[in-house]
């Protein structure tokens, strides 16, 4: 008999008749034997609604926030043990006050410190299935707190990490995680196996599948994460600890994200503390920047670029051209219609020449490479938008990534 | 300085915008120098449709509707004490099982029965705002409970009774309690005061401004209740014990309801028992029988009549059907198109002639009295239905109501 913990998303939960869905995937993982722990986000929209009241009323943050915020997992946990009952499955739903899921007194922003286990275990042992709100805690005071936007998966790898679970299973819209975006290229195949390291740039990259907060919870507790369907019976991706298995392959996937802006000082004058003088104001600002290339500096100039979310470009641009007028750049550029192109693969510690096949293929196709950036286990390039589908398309089949000796059959 | 209970019904925080007129009006009694406890119901529409989700579910009662059912009232709470931070001044919500407010386990029904007003007095001597959500309480395993609809009234009056409050204000969308239905007869006038007895009658015989229940917990606690509007600065009616004063009038107000029906059960054998066998099915089925006249008995036979809601007609109509046939009753007759018309007043204690010139006064316009049922400060009677407005109009101008020495301009 395994402890499982299931996570499912809004749109899992949409409506009662999803819900009822949501119910008989539970009931058929408890009556195979297994002790259940479910963890549900708010129904899709409603937290969308609860922070449109709260921004009418004049807040985006804080504790009354997470009064109001809080009551949207609430709701689905209520209805989904009423549902579970109504099966007649013992089923009993549980608050983050009363798990208790302890956290620091960051409201709308919480972490975690600390779960306690007896409650849901003892209601386990009694035969129960026990429905849990993500996204939600309580402080050392008793006071509501919220984990902030995505919080629930979190909340589920949390729980699994403290309950000693044997898998974590996160049901969300997607039936796993892709090598690449299948909407761009048929050829994407859904990964078996992924290493936490690798799902962690994939999802800091815009696969937009798991959190990347709960993936580095994961990783920490070594909690195994099942990604997969609620609308499908599809077996999904297992996040785990790399294995051998795994250094087969350089390249696990090729991710792109289109919604970024770059923005060029020109001919900055190369003194120590310019980067602190540029980017100063950006994170004061709470814009967070992304890639950031300075290179050799030519006649005690040098030129800086860096790349912004869409949505802070406007006011990225204004910050950085005040900045670079003070510092006598010679001109501050910017382009918006560029993207980010990833390939991310753990193999490649192992492997040299990913890189250059990456610019080879490129090349190849006449795609011009903008800007550069490595990490460990990715290699990110900025080119022109309007060459991302092609980019991808020619990525994915120089890696082979369409091919694999584990065959959807198999699952 | 004073502490003051106010309680803001579901319309008064109907949105946004409503929420921040309660805020302006709880902000006007802090500043002038009195501690404020807040009590809110859920957003108008809000109940209905977490009651509608539960249903969907499958449940109308129980532990687990009660989970999703309290989030109404806690949207409200935040939302408020977000507004008025924003005004600049320190406000605090707390839900059932902060301050706590401790229920039984009756889950969907639960009965106050214990509340700690610690918590309360500490933050209101640190200068804050409580804000408090009605409806809602915790038992004593730490669940979360409801009153039931129509709580919010009662967590009023428990808190304002509990922190030895001076006085709770029930804002609410009409003025206060009138001598009759204003729509009815443009001489009603609004009551400067009224006695728990009077607003007892007044209210289960449906004039619906108090909830039955607050008013007994405030007769039992002796707390001065004001009932008044939220949208006008109109000072409402105080509902407080009886004392010299309204001794004056005879009668304080007169009340309608044309939501009744009567059935009658003709010529059943007058042996013991047969209310009994008549009426346990009925209570059985949850139907709430109101009025019951029993005459004396001619030959060993007996009539047997009594009022039901237009709701329940149906079913109470086969359940005595079913009844009367057993006891070999002649016949069971019922009349939909009835309206029962009530004249309260504590002062009938003491009055003699109050019923003979209700019946008196109907009489002279040829309205012929079907049934009728005395309390102590209260005279009902059964009359047919189209006669309700002329009824209604004559009674209040035959007691005297519309004329007063008590001015509004005083107020």
């Amino acid at each position: 008999m395994a402890l499982i913990v299931q996570k499912f998303g809004g749109t899992s939960v949409g409506t009662v008749e999803k819900i009822k869905n949501v119910a008989s995937r539970v009931t058929a993982t408890k009556q195979a034997g297994n002790d259940v722990v479910v963890v549900l986000s708010a129904m899709s929209g409603e937290t969308n609604r609860l922070v449109g009241l709260a921004k009418e009323a004049g807040a985006s943050s804080g504790r009354e926030y997470d009064v109001v915020l809080s009551t949207g997992e609430q709701v689905s946990i209520g209805l989904l043990s009423i549902i579970l009952q109504g099966m007649g499955h013992e089923a009993l739903s549980m608050l983050g006050s009363r798990v208790p899921i302890r956290t620091n007194a960051h409201f709308s922003a919480a972490k975690i410190e600390n779960i306690g286990k007896e409650n849901i275990l003892n209601a386990c042992k009694d035969g129960k299935i026990v429905v849990v709100p993500g996204f939600q805690g309580v402080d050392a005071q008793g006071n509501t707190t919220t984990l902030g936007r995505g919080g629930s998966d979190t909340t589920a790898v949390a729980l699994a990490a403290a309950l000693e679970a044997d898998l974590c299973e996160i049901y969300t819209d997607v039936e796993g995680v892709f090598t690449t975006d299948p909407s761009i290229c048929s050829d994407a195949r859904k990964m078996e196996k992924i290493s936490y390291d690798e799902m962690l740039e994939m999802a800091s990259l815009g696969a937009k599948v798991l959190q990347t907060r709960s993936v580095q919870f994961a990783r920490r507790f070594n909690v195994p994460l099942m990604v997969r369907s609620s609308f499908t019976e599809t077996i999904g991706t297992l996040v785990c600890k790399e294995d051998e298995d795994m250094e087969r392959a350089a390249v696990s996937g090729v991710t792109y994200n289109k919604k970024e802006a770059k923005i060029s000082v020109v001919r900055v004058p190369d003194r120590p503390g310019v980067a602190v003088k540029l980017f100063k104001p950006l994170s004061e600002a709470g814009i967070n920047v992304d890639m950031i290339v300075q290179n050799i500096s030519h006649e005690g100039h040098t030129d800086m670029t860096f790349t912004v979310t869409d949505d802070d470009y406007e006011e990225a641009f204004a910050l950085v051209k005040e900045t670079a007028d003070a510092l006598e750049a010679h001109d501050v550029i910017a382009d918006q219609e560029i993207a980010k192109l990833s390939i991310v693969g753990a193999g490649m510690k192992t492997h040299a020449g990913v890189a250059t096949k990456m610019f080879e293929t490129l090349s190849e196709e006449g795609i011009n490479v903008q800007m550069i950036s490595t990490s460990e286990i990715k290699v990110s390039v900025v080119i022109d938008e309007k060459y991302t589908e092609l980019a991808v398309r020619v990525l994915h089949d120089a890696f082979g990534l369409a091919d694999s000796d584990v065959k959807e059959e198999e699952y």
